[in-house]
């Protein structure tokens, strides 16, 4: 006897990313979990209840929201963030003994893809490790803001043959990362394009993206750094948060190769 | 007056990760080219067939094959590919002008995301500079060979707060990356993973993701290397053909950061 746990990527911000194997595992659940947290939590959850009414069409399947706890800000991160993930699949396991039966199917909505950057699988299997809930896991991908991002500028992510890095605006405001000259950013909280001493850089930046408040910017670093930067700072101001990724690229040290 | 393109993601090989975005753009299209080339010719058109077979439900919808001209290899990258994406171009216009009415809807089905080591946006780019056909241009993401991996082996794509750099065979053959410890190899000719040094790194590996066709395999790649060179050899000459993509992830050389 055991229970099934899914872990869905619903996608960026944009209903319509929903692939049909998410919509699938939507109705296959007996019970939704869903995590609401911070400022996006009036946003995150009109985003799931529109998601639930475009694509749920089992009437048997129960939705159940949850509150994330906050992680401590001590800058102690390797340890703060393994405390943090361990108190949450405590919440996790008792939620899942509370809301679903031994045999029930319970789906987890994970926001854009749960590969990335995102930790909802580790936390899974801390409930795992944990003992107290035997489960089978199957993990559904889904578009992630790097994906959006793309689309909406109309942009490849690598340029021919090139390699990408897809890193965090902490670690971009310690320098360039060696070893690419392609760089996406997530989880900003910094500005760290502010950061990048190239102006000839060319930046691709979206915020919101594939929401109703999707705002962009492609251009030179040197011309739109100032832009993008009021832009954030008034979309923040005026919505109370905001998620913004983008794409830096700066002139290429190597030649491409094969692509099709 | 003016003509509409299409670049339409359909996922690395499972028809279920095609998003209703996807499945809506199928439908808008008047005429939908898809490409075949190479080995995978009869793989990729049951792959299309399937889709349309699935998600078409526009009977007016055209669909027409085309063959995707042979690069020449001649080692000369640089320009080898710009040569051929120029050629590829010029198909492109003709097909579209022979094809399509001055303002229908062409959809172009890319494998995997458009974004991702793919040339059709460059390409499509090619024709506008042309000046022969005008057009509005639509991108719609889907899910990549890399999405795929991890789903299927249940992992996240980053360690926490750490970046990842996605490259070529090719290129990891010459040296690990700089600046990365979790590296995603695509377009491997080469094996490269056996040119790691590291026999304690982690590796990651799917051939026809999404697929029925599917194989992977994980392990500390001192204990595994052999194992997917003889798989991929088997499978390979079993098919005729192969794609594969993997992670690899060396002992990190640093702390993580916030993710949620
Ligand atoms: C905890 S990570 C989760 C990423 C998510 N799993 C994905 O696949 O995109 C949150 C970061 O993702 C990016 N992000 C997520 N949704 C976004 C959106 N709609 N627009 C712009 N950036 C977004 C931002 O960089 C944000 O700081
Ligand atoms: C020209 S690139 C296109 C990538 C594609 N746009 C994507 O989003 O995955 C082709 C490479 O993608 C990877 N690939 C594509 N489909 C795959 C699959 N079903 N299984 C494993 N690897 C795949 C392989 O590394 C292959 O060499």
């Amino acid at each position: 006897m055991s229970r099934t746990i899914l872990i869905i990527g619903i996608g960026a911000g944009n209903p319509e990313h929903m692939t049909v194997q998410a919509i699938n595992a939507l109705n296959r659940a007996d019970v939704l979990l869903i995590p609401t947290k911070g400022e996006e939590k009036a946003f995150l959850a009109d985003m799931r209840r529109d998601i639930c009414e475009r694509y749920l069409t089992n009437p048997n399947t129960r939705i159940h929201d949850y509150a994330v706890p906050r992680r401590r800000a001590d800058g102690n991160y390797g340890d703060g963030v393994d405390d943090w993930h361990h108190a949450i699949a405590r919440i996790y396991e008792d939620l899942i003994l509370e809301q679903s039966g031994p045999e029930e199917t319970i789906g987890l909505l994970v926001w854009g893809d749960p590969m990335l950057y995102d930790s909802t699988i580790r936390i899974v299997e801390h409930v795992r490790g944990g003992g107290r809930v035997a489960f089978d896991l199957e993990v559904i991908p889904g578009i992630t803001s790097i994906q959006a991002l793309c689309a909406s500028r109309k942009i490849a992510l690598n340029r021919i043959g090139l390699p990408v890095e897809i890193t965090t605006g902490r670690r971009l405001s310690q320098g360039w990362p060696e070893g690419a000259d392609d760089v996406v950013v997530m989880l900003d909280g910094v500005e760290a394009f502010r950061s990048v001493a190239d102006p000839e850089a060319e930046i691709h930046w979206g915020a919101y993206l594939g929401t109703p408040l999707e705002i962009t910017v492609s251009g030179r670093l040197g011309d739109v750094a100032e832009t993008i930067s009021d832009m954030r700072g008034r979309a923040r101001q005026e919505h109370g948060w905001i998620m913004d990724t983008y794409l830096i690229r700066r002139a290429p040290g190597h030649a491409g190769e094969g692509e099709s």
